[in-house]
């Protein structure tokens, strides 16, 4: 019976998260190892598969078939290269890299494997609410789209939490989902912050003709809340409340949300981290998911809005020429 | 037993609506007579009041206590103002005017009268909703609206539907009905049309420091549907599916849609109706009514609106001086 | 102008409520005369129309040309039966009157007076929902009705409410509502009480071939919430969640229930109110109110139905012939 | 890395899913063998694992440590006896016998082997709506329940159903999910049959005081919908829709239902069949999962339930003694 070893560098919130979702939840895959610069912490998360501290070392080692990277989002681009490197297929929860340029690093050393080695971890693109939309769209019979409304809300935003990184953290994920679920580039953008800064609007044209309005807000209060409607030609689709049940209780009907995004996007995490894995032992990375490139079209239009935040002007969005 | 003799000056769907009402849900008030120029379909909507085919000797006929409006919109200014030297209240279905100065004329003409008879027709002001949702808004537990999102969608635009009635003839009410929601005024506009046009986003920041961003589709397809969600910083308030019942059948559960506005606000017709009647009896306007001031901002933002869907800029909005 | 006027006995809650609509809501009416045996609280519910505490004496005032019952149920049968004496109009609270035999009374001395002039307050059959939920049934694209699922909340049982009441006061709604819906007669009843007596569950057959499944809770502790689903051969038609508005704050989104039915059933009483006004001036009742024969059926099977309690057999539910 | 090999017999409908689940979406354990009578069904439903004929032979591969029975009915008792005469475990789909004599020599052979070696496949109890309102009532906030309500439709019958099959193929999966749900055994139930027989009306009472209703309608006609609604002492909880979207087009805005009880119980089969192998590797089998004790207690109930459907009057249920 084949079962793919997994290294999962990080053992922190989703490193752990991923750790157990491979030990636990995935076919074809075992947790070989987990590296994490904490000692204590890489062995809670290693689930009786070995626990090291260098990331380089998990990623040479011959027991680790294929490299999950939830390290800090500045160890990103290294790990993703020496996994490449050593033509182990990597899964690495974004941002792929800091920069445009560092992401382009990628793709250039991914083109000289010759084969494809990196996905990056967008999951909502397999959050199944996304996918029963993307269906309903790609199926045609509403029409084409011609608005994306979308709401990310978190609970409250962290102390260290600056605005731009509304864009880096948060936006980063409308950004990749909208463009996958509309099959298109966007054009340009529009900002229109609240007077506090938190929320703010983003409005997008894209080259399919549909705008794309997404409220970003770091401190909704009342819970993690993501949520998206297509306006088509012939009608809409849009995600339902959440939870899977509801109580009646001291004057009102109640529908539950989470307090943060692990639990809204749990099936999507164990989907996404079966795809990639069956897709390692397929030699075909999933159809859906986030490519090194896709990654990078994250990153350089994340920097593109935030510095459009500032003008509160409409800003073309552009990407670089994608290499061959 | 006092009883307020209503004329009602139109007699097209919105004017037979009206009568309709003023004849049969109304206390208070009777219909004393109904004037258009189809003499056949005057008859049809006086409910056994009088029938007349001139507006101007309705206004005159002393059985005529007070006036409604519904008549073509090129004429409104004309009557209001006809209204107001009779001395009669009125209550004109939007647009009071055709232009900011023909409103402002009524406003000096209503000033001189010394009392308050001018009642612009935005309905939704009276919608259970609206009304429900700016009691939670005005509560205060959820803190300040940061955004609203609106969505105004008709099922098809008639044949002779330009752009610019995007604005004037649907956009308006939104315009209306948010500055009453949020006790505040306009201070700009962004539009972003998509690049058939309809539909077009409209995003409005206020000087409470509040963003209101509303889809206005003149071709939703599905049904009218109007929607408003309000994110304050403590929470949300928005408006549930309007239907009192769900289907089941044919592999769904179904809420209906109706055609169009008159089945989904005839609650606010009939309150808004009541109210004006009320106001009369008691000689004091209804506190939430829209005043013939409210009628001009609406008609002055609109034409600054229309223009600024050509600029796709962000459009300063500014109002005249209000007559004190 | 012909108007109406309305004579309103009892000045409690409903009695009140009722003084309200006649005196602010309806068309065609105006209230005449409230009676209560304690003037000042006749008095604030007059609305300017002339308080009394004699319902005899305002039965035969000439300005009462139609009288609404709302005093205590011991009263209503003698006071039904002396505005039949007086040949006046009479919408009576539920019950119409303690007994079969009192009811028999009635619709005897109806029969006498030659015209209908008695309508018992049933108001859920003017209650939009209820309305919708008909047209769909009548409409026959559904099929016909298999089972009727009702649930009948209450927030808490008065301290003075013992378990019969259960069925004269409450299910005695859902009684006259169902057949009314379904258009058909019960055959048999069997009840389910829960060990603790509140809930209980009542199941009816009924000669069109339906089950109807009621809940009764008394004490149901978050609202006051009815609800009614019909299960047809080809799909169901139910109600929605009563409230216009949907809040998310604290970790979910609500839908607020109100904590008794005069809220929840405002509409329904204006709506047949107006309808008992209209058919006086149409002289020709409603055809959907709740008549004198109706009155008697719900209380006579409620009396059938209290018996069965005990027995906690299926139990045949009979009727008296019905006069001709 | 340990794997556990797992042999499915019956490769129709379910065993192909099952097959699928254990050779696609499980971890810690592979899809070692699939026997059916038809090789070609078999191999098709083999993922590549082995394909045989002959149940018994599967059982006594070496290869198959613990075997999953999802053959015709008549045949489980048998190959369940077999798999715990080889010291294996197994996880049989309903029913777990035909007959409660049956089940008592099933829990008898496995209080033999000396330690739990048989699951019983109601996967209902894996569900999230379920498991989340068990939760919830387990949690205490809500309060006993009073009333549990259930609806258990199926779009169509298949043309062999016959009456009692509602109980012993479709009821049965309520007898057993809310006994568990409740913590508790049912003391009677009374069957109100609608006059075509279907639907049909069950009402249970527990030794906890609850009352259980069930609605089973074999051919509700507008898809596949199980639902459940906790009346608790301090309020309810239920399941939402189970769509995650909703479109709106043609009028309507649309919750989808399934056709049948595969896409609505996908996660549960998958969960269940998880938490079967984790038992199995970790030596002890799921807690919540439905015992051979269960799976009598479901065939036993099941064949008084028919029995009472004829009678029409309250039946008390009762169980063999439970051996130690």
């Amino acid at each position: 019976m084949r079962s793919i070893g997994i290294g999962v560098i990080g053992a922190g919130v989703m490193g752990a998260e991923h750790a157990r979702i491979i030990a636990r939840e995935v076919s074809g895959a075992h947790l070989a190892a987990v590296a994490d610069a904490d000692p204590a912490r890489a062995e809670a998360a290693a689930h009786g598969g070995r626990a090291m501290t260098d990331p380089e070392a998990l990623i040479a080692d011959p027991s680790v078939e294929a490299v999950l990277i939830a390290s800090p989002d500045a160890t990103h681009q290294r790990l993703v290269l020496a996994a490449i490197a050593a033509g182990k297929p990597v899964l690495c929860e974004k941002p792929l890299a800091a920069s445009t340029q560092e992401c382009l690093e990628i793709v250039a050393a991914e083109a000289r494997a010759g084969r494809p080695l990196v996905q990056t971890g967008f999951m909502r693109r397999f959050d199944p609410a996304y996918r029963e939309m993307k269906a309903a769209i790609d199926g045609g019979a509403l029409g084409g789209v011609r608005i994306l409304h979308c709401q990310h809300r978190n609970l409250a935003a962290p102390a260290w939490f600056t605005g731009a990184m509304a864009v880096t953290n948060s936006l980063v994920h409308e950004i990749d989902v909208c463009r996958w679920l509309l099959s298109t580039e966007y054009s340009a953008v529009t900002v229109i912050p609240s007077p506090e800064g938190d929320p703010a609007l983003f409005v997008f044209e894209t080259e399919a003709g549909s705008i794309v309005s997404v409220e970003v807000f770091m401190n909704a209060a009342y819970g993690y809340h993501v949520h998206a409607e297509a306006v088509c030609a012939k009608g809409t689709v849009g995600m339902a409340h959440p939870a899977p049940i509801r109580a009646r209780r001291d004057g009102a009907e109640e529908g539950a949300f989470p307090e943060n995004w692990i639990p809204r996007f749990r099936d999507a995490y164990r989907i996404q981290d079966q795809a990639w894995v069956d897709g390692i032992g397929a030699g075909t990375p999933p159809a859906d998911g986030s490519t090194a490139w896709d990654g990078l079209v994250a990153t350089c239009l994340a920097d593109q809005i935030v510095a459009a935040m500032e003008t509160r002007r409409r800003t073309p969005l552009t990407l670089p020429e994608k290499p061959r």
